[in-house]
């Protein structure tokens, strides 16, 4: 009797039509979960800490402006005196949910990414060395290092730690698209469940999956037609020196992409409905009808989540030993 | 016997040594009151928004960063292409309290302040008719002005009236010595009273008075041993031309000075115990010992108070028509 019954809810679970979100290749974004908290505060501080650059001007929000989707919509980000950058920076919203950071992938993580910009030349300026001794003439820092990482001895494992650890919280969980594929379908209209639809069978979705809509590999950019660079990077390749990932990039994820303009690695587009007809074109040899498009973008614009909340962070005042920042020099 | 009774109150309450924050040269300061919420939102996101600059790059947090005590902590400011400010930005903290804006009084009001920057080519390089421009091309702007303004026409006059709405939230009450003019007679301890009583007792409250301790009127900067400014800027004749006004500027506030560096118009000194020296030497004519000097230091690190906190303010995105920054041409 007891299995029978157990027959009987088998069958019907498995024959319902039930709607479940692990189903499709895009999953709802999750909250931040096994977070250590004292270490994001300290690593709020830090990301938005002009005093981790040579000027004392650029801090990780500059490019990666967290009040605006994460990124800086400029084509190519401002370094260190105004320096222009070689590519577009990537939204930091989700980016934990990447196979790897910086578009070509040179960094593991979010941890290995954060030391970069600060002694890149072309960008925050600075060395390591010079930005822990920052840090460490400043005794309200001094204090919190000690608090999270248990010595008054700073280092850069310690600040891109603290960096990685908040960025770990910047993920936008809720969006429309989320509700909608967690079960609440009046979440998205008929042209946004149409776009989604469109995306899916049109074969977007074979490279922008998994939560983040993106981020999960390293794809040519211009499969069918060639890519026109407004750059000159090679992307993958110059990692790999594999002639199969030349101009291969990291597919950017769509979450929050109503945000995240301009579009590509070399940020050439402005709009999605261009962005997603060059897709089209490009990399599936598909031109959509302008109806086709707005369907598209409509269901990439129900991608933008919650953007992270929290008080804007209240930096410790330098000390009187704390080496000053030399902008004009 | 009534009358008595009331004769015998009054006359001890004028014999009383009763302390009231009224009395003092320096009053605690308040909260903000008649304050239009609405607006302030609006302007908060105007204040962070760089689309308000040609480069899309510079947002008044750049130079006013309410992270750093509302200043960049930078000698003289980084305007559009890397361009080196003539002047040393004064902190926007406290602000809505100065007799007059900019450190020559050249605007009168917040409002007029903010107007400066945006159009200033070495500072935020745009006009004011193109930020109008960008703002009016995004739809969520366009509603809120509508919402506050009770107009879909974007114009200057409103966008300077939102930001300065909220910069007149910008007040930093609560702080110890505040705390301690209330009443609360432990807030200082003996070395910050002594500094406090030696700050009136020596002059500095001549100028350094009101409840933002300065902002209250223009002084001369030398007055009894002249002032090698590291800067051309005559101050205040620039906009009397009268001559008694050369090298006259506005007194700072001392309110969040720890936070503040560096410090005098030319941004020249970099820690409090050397401003305190030159202050005394150069405007009073005295020589404070080391004791003294850090008497008068630890008075002066007890008017920082509560620092503004909000929210980091979601900016809306741009629209497809809306006109791109062109920070490198």
């Amino acid at each position: 009797m007891k299995l029978r019954i157990l027959a009987a809810a088998v069958s019907a679970l498995s024959l319902a039509p039930l709607y479940t979100a692990a189903q499709e290749l895009i999953q709802p974004i999750k909250p931040p979960a096994q977070i250590n908290i004292g270490m994001v505060e300290l690593g709020k501080k830090l990301y938005f800490d002009p005093r981790l650059s040579k000027s004392g001007f650029i801090s990780c929000n500059s490019c990666h402006n967290l009040s605006m989707g994460g990124s800086d919509n400029l084509t190519s980000s401002i370094g260190d005196k105004w320096q222009q950058g070689p590519i577009n920076s990537p939204t930091v919203l989700n980016s934990s949910l990447n196979v790897a950071q910086f578009w070509d992938g040179r960094a593991a993580d979010l941890k290995e990414q954060a030391g970069g910009p600060i002694e890149n030349p072309g960008e925050m300026g600075f060395t390591h060395t010079l930005a822990v001794g920052v840090l460490q003439s400043i005794p309200a820092y001094v204090r919190e290092f000690k608090q999270v990482f248990g010595t008054e001895k700073v280092d850069i494992d310690a600040v891109t730690t603290a960096i990685a650890e908040f960025e770990k919280t910047l993920v936008t969980p809720n969006s429309r698209f989320d509700q909608y594929l967690l079960g609440k379908t009046d979440a998205l209209n008929t042209d946004e469940v149409a776009g989604w639809k469109l995306f899916k069978e049109s074969g977007c979705v074979a490279c922008h999956n998994g939560p983040a809509a993106g981020g999960t590999s390293f794809q040519k950019m211009g499969v069918v037609e060639p890519y026109k660079a407004k750059t000159a990077g090679e992307g993958r390749f110059a990692i790999t020196g594999k002639d199969a990932d030349r101009f291969s990039f990291k597919v950017p994820t769509l979450r929050n992409v109503e945000l995240t303009y301009p579009y590509f690695h070399d940020g050439a587009v402005d709009t999605l409905p261009e962005a997603v007809d060059i897709m089209g074109r490009l990399q599936l040899g598909k031109k959509y009808t302008p109806a086709q498009n707005a369907q598209i973008v409509a269901f990439l614009k129900s991608l933008t989540g919650d953007q992270p909340s929290f008080a804007i962070p209240i930096l410790p005042p330098s000390a009187d030993k704390t080496p000053r920042p030399t902008p004009f020099n």
